[in-house]
């Protein structure tokens, strides 16, 4: 039996889906490195050795590109926010839990992209899909904060500002994070949940 | 005696300083909600019903426009850190004093613009500038971080990375705020550095 030149349907499936995963990987790193606005599709299409049409068939325009993007970003948090929520542990354990892969995933290409997108760059359509995506992690960690003050682990608290401020302060890493050796993102994320847990005044 | 139709020098010098101002915040405004690439110099000046020659008079190019921006910003930031360093109190306390200042300033409209400005926007002379202003405010921040430590203020730890969770966390609401009339912007500023200070957990 000699072996056939032509691919099954499921090769052609997972050569397909590489395809598109090269694609997103390209354009993330150039949307943060470059910005949004100063990348263009050929420029991505260039780095692959391919050209815009390409990137049309496989992932769609720069909105679709974009939004795919982030959804990569948003959809591996919600994932973290599930498994914290349906975890064991106090509230605050959970939410600590919960925030260190947040900070992780923040320091990634996809991450730190849903961190630097300003809606205004997608279209109408897109711009609401990825609020509706961000309210939902911001839910989570919300009601990750007040499991924790229902059983005494976090102490009674505005819980909107509180979810609020523990975002803000681990979003800010992913505009500027690049992993050095010294100290893995895991490792850093850990630190920082840690401060913001116990605060820096001597207990 | 008639009143004389012409300015004395301390007139001319108020009216140019008037100027100079409104035009300055004219263009921050800009640059915050629509970007610094998408606006442009003759839009600013339209906003004031003035020609974009007027504005190469009092204070040149748009790399000038925003680098005198981020100074507006980033002085003022400055003058708080000194008056934090030169008070009285434990380090614990000139930090949360200076805090507070650092996150009202960056909801202003030219806090918001340092906050907001990647280095990339400047040319390299002015980027060069904007980095070493805001290195003497990361400074500041450690040193009050390092005195806290010493008197027993604040708990030893590593300096680097409290400051940079800090201020990182004071940062975010530079992305976002907008005063709503419920709680002014020094309140949710003292908010936001309690909790840094005490963190989540019980004590």
């Amino acid at each position: 039996m000699i072996a056939s030149p032509f691919r099954s349907a499921r090769e052609r499936s997972a050569e397909r889906e590489q395809k598109r995963e090269a694609i997103l990987l390209a354009a993330v790193r150039m949307f943060n490195s470059r910005g949004f606005h100063a990348t263009s599709l050929d420029d991505v299409a260039a780095s692959l050795g391919v050209s815009k049409p390409t990137i049309y068939h496989y992932l769609g325009n720069k909105d679709q590109v974009l939004l795919e993007c982030l959804t990569r970003g948003l959809v591996q948090l919600q994932q973290e926010a599930e498994k914290a929520r349906a975890g064991s542990g106090t509230g605050l354990e959970r939410l600590k839990q919960f925030l260190r892969r947040y900070a992780e995933i923040n320091m990634t290409d996809f991450g730190r992209c849903v961190i630097r997108t300003d809606d205004s760059a997608l279209s109408p359509e897109s711009a609401e899909r990825f609020r509706a995506l961000k309210r939902q992690i911001d839910t989570h960690i919300r009601n990750l904060v007040e499991a924790g003050v229902a059983d005494g682990s976090i102490r009674s608290a505005d819980t909107r500002l509180t979810a609020f401020v523990l975002a803000g302060a681990l979003n800010w890493p992913a505009q500027w994070y690049r992993e050095q050796g010294r100290q893995t993102a895991a490792e850093f994320a850990a630190q920082m949940v840690d401060m913001l847990v116990d605060g820096i005044a001597p207990r």
